[in-house]
């Protein structure tokens, strides 16, 4: 039992942070908050995170792990039904550590280690959606010549990374408690997939409004 | 002379205070920095902007009353020409007031003013960008239905408000400077009138493509 500890409280540190920074935003939330939160000393806090930027890493580090099997994941739909999956799955994924997203320039500006992988998964991104993209088209469900797939390939990747953003500029108030969720990752994944509609066939064109109608 | 020197005085604070913001982002930029950049005293800046907050509002409606003019103008666009030029001069001013939009999600969680005129610019957008849309559909250039309309007006302001994000997060020594400002702005007005072309009818997306391989 004594051997698990350390592993344990690392882990709720990270959950603790996680929870704090996505209600009150990185810059408002110091490490004596996590600590006092936590009922632990900032000692104790600095023993497993002697930073707060390797807390933010961390917490990256998990972000970026379940990114890269989304990301996967959409190198290899075959319809509209596992696009709309893959597309809400991931929206769901930002949701979950929103603290990036909420002051993404500010951190990286701050953060070396953030700022190159910052850049690997958005060139990471850019290239699956182009991928998912191209899926669909070998498949005859998307007509689109290459310069329209990479320009869309990198809308969606603004809308993937900004939605949650442009909801909370509009309703700061609400945008990013909990009870906002679900509609707001619906919005996102349907104003995404619209980016792709005019391209689609009309089969999955009804395919893909049936979806979006069903779900929202 | 004497009368006009506290006027002359608050517009160069304006200046370098825009300068300083924009190159090393709001949260970098103490008051006591600005100060000493403009060589007065601490005393002779507060004496015209009590807090960090009353500079950025003053920043703020200069930005403000500028887009206004520009969602006018936008309303009464004829054909893409004028779509192409309305979208590249917002990018335009968005760069100039880069620093607003480099840490938008901070900025106004932390000043109630700042809060309102925001949301109240995004819903200006939106509404302004569905009239241009209505206005092509009505001169038969453009073929949208209401829902698909609203939606592409809602994702033409992501791809305002995001775009120079989207540049930052990938190429952050850079994308800021004023070097990179032609190309960026170019990008964005680009991706951004892409969510229109497959609407387009055919002579108004050559005569928009063609303006898009003019510039870019």
């Amino acid at each position: 039992m004594a051997k698990k500890a350390p592993r344990r409280t690392a882990e709720r540190i990270l959950e603790v942070s996680l929870g704090l920074f996505n209600r009150f935003g990185e810059p408002n939330v110091s490490t004596t908050l996590i600590a006092s939160e936590l009922g632990i000393s900032p000692g104790n806090l600095y023993y497993h995170y002697p930073s707060k930027d390797e807390l933010i890493n961390a917490l990256f580090n998990r972000y970026e792990t379940g990114l890269r099997k989304l990301l996967d994941a959409s190198t290899e739909v075959r319809d509209v039904e596992d696009t709309w999956f893959v597309m809400h799955s991931l929206f769901e994924l930002v949701w979950e550590s929103r603290f990036l997203y909420r002051d993404l320039n500010d951190l990286l500006s701050k953060n070396r280690w953030l700022e190159t992988h910052l850049q690997d998964i958005i060139r990471d991104k850019v290239s699956s959606f182009a991928t998912l993209l191209k899926n669909l088209r070998s498949r005859h469900m998307l007509a689109m010549d290459d310069g329209t797939l990479s320009a869309t390939a990198n809308n969606m990747v603004v809308m993937l990374t900004y939605w949650l953003s442009f909801e909370y500029v509009q309703h700061p108030r609400e945008a990013l408690e909990p009870a906002a969720a679900q509609a707001s990752l619906l919005r996102g994944a349907h104003h995404t997939l619209n980016l792709l509609t005019p391209y689609l066939q009309d089969e999955a064109k009804s395919h893909l409004q049936h979806l979006v109608s069903a779900y929202t």
